[in-house]
């Protein structure tokens, strides 16, 4: 393995929280390969950008001869858990939850190694768990001490409610540490305070406590808020080539530093150097964004894959030509009922957007045109034929 | 069954709250018998004259043919519960609050009529829970919620911890109102929170949300603290008649109207009656409370070992002759080291106090002689002499 203390610059860059460094230290110099856990949520089936953050550096964990242990939250997804949200997140059904984690776990080979990885699911210890050892774990925190989570203080001061559950997700999830003897955790900004507890539960129950480090939340497409699927601002790293070139494309041009640190791969001299050209005027902002789409699309589809986007991309935007290939969608009486058909809902329904909201965004920012002509209202109802 | 309004003019007497009393009238207008929930946590074993307050209304519901439901907690009495009180009380062993439930059976027959009462204990519903239902159940209730009940709120305010287990408590105590069905819940009042998430959680379940009425709680013979067996302030309900006599007349005067109105039973027209003298001066404290000390040890032990009770003590304490009967102790060398015994530690260890506190209250009271003199050094160290 590399000596300690090339790895510790190596898996320290870019973390915003590293507790604590003398700790990672310490592990990284037994020489051994550490347990590096990262705890995944299934609540959305598509893996974005913003968690593929997270991921690249488990990454560089398991480059360095570690092993990343991914836990698949399948049991806590169930219990819905509101981390850096201002609202309860429903919780969600066995059923869409396996649906989720099956595909997450696809997705995630497309960045991690598979021969030093670990799955695991935390449905495996925590399913039998019985009412008295949730008592015991319960006895484990105070009140008090949930309540200094930001998002939790913020409610409680706020006057929203916090659902008792809530204040159980936490421990469940530290409990995780504890069974899989975590060495470090991995998580962005808004698990700090999960992840810290389980540290503590790890120490409780006499183990070394994992080292923690949290990396930034990336902001999605809106340049605002934590990129997520179900704001409809995230891009998916298994999206088709085409579409990752033109999200990236519509980004504000003041993410831009942003993206080129977090989500290109880039070592940070790199990303300094054309953050530095961006800001001195050396580099055109649109020349900069072709460069950061065709690098993300090449990082999950090739080189290749990534030119033909760009082309793509030049034909229907700067050359106003129709796309080269042009699915064909038609209505579904069981979907949609006869008659004319709102634009925003057929955009939706024929998966040209994810959403009702992200069909308005699309045709509010005169993304849709009809015949070559821009659309611009959303409600606008379209006739529809009936083909026999 | 009695007329309802009837009914009502006896169960409503002497409440603290009644939530609501047009639910009570509405229940007793159906002329069917009610199921009336007691909670007990069986974590002292002797019931004293402060629980009996509330078995005596629960009796007075039996009397009116309605059913007694008590609920021992025998799973709840595991986790520790902070009801009114200022710290977090120990989790209690399965075998030690085996034995409290037994002996409270047997005390509770005492005061209730055995054929309109079902005892159950909570353990056969709560033990089967897995984290899944605990977790549902915690969903129930917000943060906010809970840090409303007094004892929380105070305890968070002065930055004491609160568990998060404690939170759960309550849940897990109206849960039990939900099982047994019940239409009526009776307590203290420092049980009211707790009554009124039973009342809450029935009507998330679909039943008729239980009647919540509270009682008063005694203070001890401290005449300032709630009465409790650990405070070592309590008098016994199956305390020997010398015993209850003695301690009732050790009671500050202040108090007596107090224990004529929750401790004899009466009515409160000759509560009222008895309070109007003893204030005019028309009836000597000692001799109110010598009425006090008779009445109460009837109610337990009948009127001849009330009267008998009357005149052992005015054989020791007003004709200062040594007591009919002198129990003899032998020292164990097992329990006491050989040599010099200290007095505090000899009354406790005889049995003749229920503590090391309470031997030196009694000594402090002037309440130990040896050889007819009063000794007031409750540190005094008496020579042991072995005998074989």
């Amino acid at each position: 393995m590399d000596a300690p203390a090339d790895q510790l610059r190596v898996l320290g860059a870019g973390a915003v929280d590293l507790i604590t460094e003398a700790d990672l230290k310490r592990k990284l110099a037994r020489q051994t390969p550490l347990r590096v856990k990262l705890g995944i949520d299934p609540t959305a089936s598509d893996i974005h950008l913003g968690f593929a953050v997270v991921l690249r550096k488990l990454r560089q964990f398991q480059e360095l001869g570690h092993v990343a242990v991914l836990i698949l939250g399948d049991f806590t997804a169930q219990v819905g858990d509101p981390s850096g949200r201002t609202t309860t997140r429903p919780p969600l059904s066995a059923e869409e939850v396996d649906v989720h984690a099956r595909t997450y776990v696809e997705q995630v080979q497309r960045i991690l190694l598979p021969e030093r990885l670990e799955v695991r699911r935390n449905s495996e210890w925590l399913t039998p768990m019985g009412i008295a050892d949730v008592l015991r774990l319960s006895s484990r925190t105070t009140v008090a001490r949930m309540l200094e989570r930001d998002d939790f203080a913020t409610r409680y001061r706020d006057g929203r409610p916090i659902s008792l559950s809530e204040f159980l997700y936490p421990l469940l999830q530290g409990w995780d540490s504890v069974v899989v003897r975590a060495d470090v955790e991995l998580g962005g900004t808004d698990q700090l305070f999960n992840n810290l507890m389980g540290r503590t539960l790890q120490e409780q129950e006499g183990q070394e406590g994992q080292v923690v480090l949290t990396l930034p939340l990336l902001e999605g497409l809106d340049g605002v808020q934590k990129m997520s699927k179900s704001l409809g601002n995230s891009v998916g790293i298994t999206e088709p080539p085409t579409e990752q070139f033109g999200k990236v494309m519509s980004l504000p041009d003041a993410l831009m530093p942003r993206y080129f640190a977090l989500a290109t791969g880039w070592d940070p001299d790199r990303v300094a150097d054309v953050t530095r050209r961006l800001a001195a005027g050396d580099l055109a902002a649109v020349d900069a964004k072709r460069l950061l789409a065709r690098t993300i699309v090449a990082l999950y589809h090739g080189h290749p894959a990534a030119e033909a986007a760009e082309q793509e991309f030049d034909r229907v935007f700067r050359d106003h030509a129709a796309p080269s290939e042009i699915p064909e969608y038609r209505l579904d009486t069981a979907t949609l009922p006869p008659g004319p058909v709102r634009l925003d809902r057929l955009l939706h329904d024929s998966g040209l957007a994810a959403s009702n909201r992200e069909a308005r965004r699309l045709i509010q920012g005169r993304g849709v045109r009809r015949d070559g002509e821009v659309i611009e209202d959303p409600e606008l109802a379209l006739p529809a034929v009936m083909l026999g």
